[in-house]
């Protein structure tokens, strides 16, 4: 049995962190963190928990943190993890950082997230199909929501050094947008609407190309639109790949098939991906399409941005972190309908 | 572990069934039954369940259901369970009917669904808030979705007789209609809208009225109209309860709390329930107000209609019937957002 | 021609006031004030308006805007309204408060909105359907959105003396709530849910209170609670209509026809009303079905919040205040699908 | 005043054709057609017109129908009006077809519709604003939805010679799938998903092949994956067009407004267009950004499906082909919110 932390848990995040871990076999939860809501229920804001969960929301410094704890999952705002995770990591505290501090090197994430990074330390990027060695770590990054769905579609073709092009065009629900109501999230602006934003600008695009052009550096014409739809969960990726050949639809199959064959998350599917058959769980469903005439190959794959896209991710690399069966606390399927 | 079957599997409550036998540490799911689907894999109609289970469908006759399973659901439509149980009833065999067949007594099933009654025999309302003695049956009638959310919200009250009338105004998510499309059912029509529909003569009536004019026999003003709402899953029962003399707040909570002190699936909440906190759980969560003017209660409970209405209360029952602990395979919470 | 005035206009009754007035044939908008957007272009707030509006927020006296205006809106907040009218009114012009402050008697005002009424004037109850006599007026109170589907549906039944009590359960989009976005109408919360509130103490109650006890001085036993529900606009209210003898389908029926026989935006249908078929105009749709058992009368009566419930509604004033067909500007169908 | 026959008026667009034309200044619906709903009254289906129209449906021949109207709308299944159409011309009449039977050339469709065409005329491809050459016609094909949502978007780019490829990746609500209920359209299977469907196959990318490429004939890489959301109208079509030379801003949206100068239903607007600003109206809102790097484009259109992708752009072919203003009794705005 392990103590778990989770830093920063009043949010959809953190709420999620706990929803999953209450049920998972080896682990207890030790510490919820809120500045906010310190000193109340944690089951008070997360009301769905009422009866899981007796904790109360305490404010205290990483260090006591890392005395009490295990594993610390750290699930705030961009340019405060890396103030805290330095105070965190030794030998006996494994930290995975659902932030973007540490999934991009230290310049690009200045250049796009317009703070100074204050400890460029390299890590791995918690993407566990993509980079296994997170079992070996004791600090990972967990990705991001888009990024785990884009990448997850493109990255068996990429491996392959089929693709000339890439344009990914993402549909997410709003919870992506977190727990703040807003005027997007409002919902008479975001029902019955789909809201394309930062066309050419999202900064989980470093994120895909850090990681496609890892497999493949010729390849660099990668694009991404992201839209918020009106769904609460999910993100679908429509991958529209641009192949340097001619590809069969066997020959595609065969290549996602046997790239993802050791991952019980990600399912490859005969027909076209959905949000519906994901809500709720860790899993990435991919289908495709084939369109000879234009070497296009049109991919999409469906998660839910809340588990695979975040909490779920981050618990299938606490799981690969502290030698748990992958699969520990996060096997079950989605909600459908 | 005991072998389970489910006979007319393919619709939302035999997935559901499924969803959640698969997790449970008890339960191997032997037989999943399907006429229109026989032959199939299971994964083919209930997409969301792809690595869960390797089933097909099949269509055989009770006598051989019964040799190969300890627990038989039946998820059919009305007046098919009263052909069957007959046959599947032994001393080794536990069944549990989803229909509305042995809800209510024969007669009144007569004329509620036009159906000739062929089995009169008396069966435990299997509502194990309220009768606890179905761990001593070997056939429990499920209840209908929107009477559990209102026997639920009332019973207490009436228990206590206090109640001098109630209009039960429902709320549900069009999943209790099935998984047939209709033009209820059809996005454009449902979507941004509530559609009331038989105002005065709902067949969960009966049950209503049955169980709780058993509580009170004075009772008997009792009185619902249902509505489906744009949601996916859940019903909402606001309570409209005339009491027979002024209560207080701190009295009605002290009723409730009382009552359903054992009941782990009961949440008595101090704010207003909704349907987000129950998405997906076995949970009841109950609140109220009250208007002294009126001598009015106004009590509200939520309920998901596939869990604790339909497929988690069924293993509910089946746990109570097998000496398992009442929460085996079915305590997590819902999914919020 | 007539010169119109919005005060407060760029909110949702505001939008929707500009939305209706552009194409009604005898007005011009001549001021859109707003404090917050002064200056800016009506057209970049409500954005679906551009090419029909080439005004600018101002922010002016309420002296200035009565010497530009012969008719004026006022889409204010409560409590606002009482401060302005005295100074706009005059025997040229003409004023409809969407507010809360004159439609109800000062002393109750005061009690609910906890605000000292300044001008306690006794104004006409702005439901044309009811008060045919706001067309002598120059000042008329718009109805709140939830009085008008209340009052609506009961009161022919009312007004036959027929009533003996009533239970109001409305359900309402939650453009109700308004544009600025909070917890309620953050997607994640509201979308696959339905949310009660004020289980008791919603202040439209006391509309609705005063205007049918009006009719029948005997009926005090009214009561009244809202929902929320995820559409954006639609106020559907199911009246529980208990009546003091039994009544049968045709004697309601005529009832109904007879009582609202001059009314052009009152439909009586011979099924069940929903929000669909009402969506952006000003119908208010009534059916109802009698449940002889317990002299029950489930009238249930369609609106949409923001046209009959407050800006249709008060262009009807308006053109029965200045002698245009009550139609005039409002006279379309709902959009269905 | 001209009068009108519409054809197959029981679906959605039928019932769009009848809610617009009952507000236009210049027409009287003279027939409505319907084989399924013969003898019913109109407003008995499409519910939101009672009070609208009086007319029964009726089931006649072309011929009769002829001698009646002077314009008729043929709102009928592919492949049917290439049969009564040769029926219904004649000097006097004018006809709309909003099938696919004419939109692109007979071989092509007999390719794509598996449909022997039986009148290979040649026909004028009814978006207005790129061919205003309707106004001579007495037959116009009125374009597929998505296809006008597309070919709006990227017309002043392909009239420029800019483009070098391709990507519609477009989003529909699911009104563009008809009126019947099928298991897509279901709401527990449409709500909070989004689905992808003929991801390199969909039959409307033929009009937008024709209509691009012979701007430009070099614009060849033409690509188009369609996906429905829970929405219940609207069309966001997101153009990723890859320039064969950089572009700036200001270029492009100079590109913008020359070519739509005079066109009142197109609004090139500074944000980024959404589905929620055009809903019920005829506009075609468009935005874009620029992304430098990859010579890349990213264009936004939005319509309502129903209205300018269907029904809306019908009146507006007939105002040009009757010589009515071409605005007449489709110049409202969007509903909002």
């Amino acid at each position: 049995m392990i103590d778990v932390g989770i830093i920063g848990s009043s949010g959809y995040t953190g709420g999620e962190l706990i929803r999953l871990l209450v049920n998972h076999k080896y682990t207890n939860i030790e510490i919820c963190t809120s500045r906010k809501f310190a000193g109340q229920k944690v089951s008070d804001v997360h009301k769905h928990l009422k009866g899981f969960i007796n904790l109360e929301f305490e404010d205290i410094s990483p260090r006591d943190l890392k005395n009490r704890c295990d594993v610390i999952f750290l699930a705030v705002p961009h340019g405060t993890s890396m103030n805290i995770v330095p105070d965190l990591l030794d030998e006996y505290t494994k930290v995975i950082d659902l932030s973007a501090d540490y999934r991009i090197n230290s310049q690009t994430f200045e250049n796009l997230y317009g703070i100074e990074h204050s400890d460029k330390r390299k890590v791995v990027y918690g993407l566990p199909e993509i980079h296994p060695e997170v079992s070996e770590k004791n600090l990972v990054a967990n990705p991001g929501c888009y990024s785990t769905g884009a990448i997850l579609s493109a990255s068996p073709l990429a491996n392959s050094g089929l693709i000339d092009s890439i344009i990914f065009d993402s549909k997410s629900g709003i919870t992506g947008a977190g727990v703040n109501p807003t005027q997007t999230s409002h919902y008479p602006n975001m029902a019955e609407n789909v809201q394309p934003y930062k066309l050419t600008s999202h900064r989980h695009y470093a994120e895909m190309f850090q990681e496609l052009s890892m497999m493949d550096e010729s390849l660099i014409n990668i694009n991404f639109t992201p839209h918020v739809i009106p769904s609460i969960r999910g993100i679908l990726t429509t991958a529209h790949i641009f192949t340097n050949r001619q590809v069969s639809t066997e020959e595609v199959k065969s290549i996602y098939a046997e790239y993802y064959k050791d991952n019980p998350f990600v399912r490859i599917i005969d027909g076209i991906p959905s949000l519906s058959t994901v809500r709720g769980s860790n899993f990435c469903d991919i289908g495709f399409e084939i369109d000879v005439n234009n070497n296009r190959v049109v991919v999409v794959s469906a998660i839910d941005n809340l588990v695979k896209g975040a909490a779920g991710q981050a618990i299938q690399n606490m799981n690969l972190m502290c030698g748990f069966n992958e699969t520990e606390g996060i096997w079950f399927s989605g909600i459908t309908p």
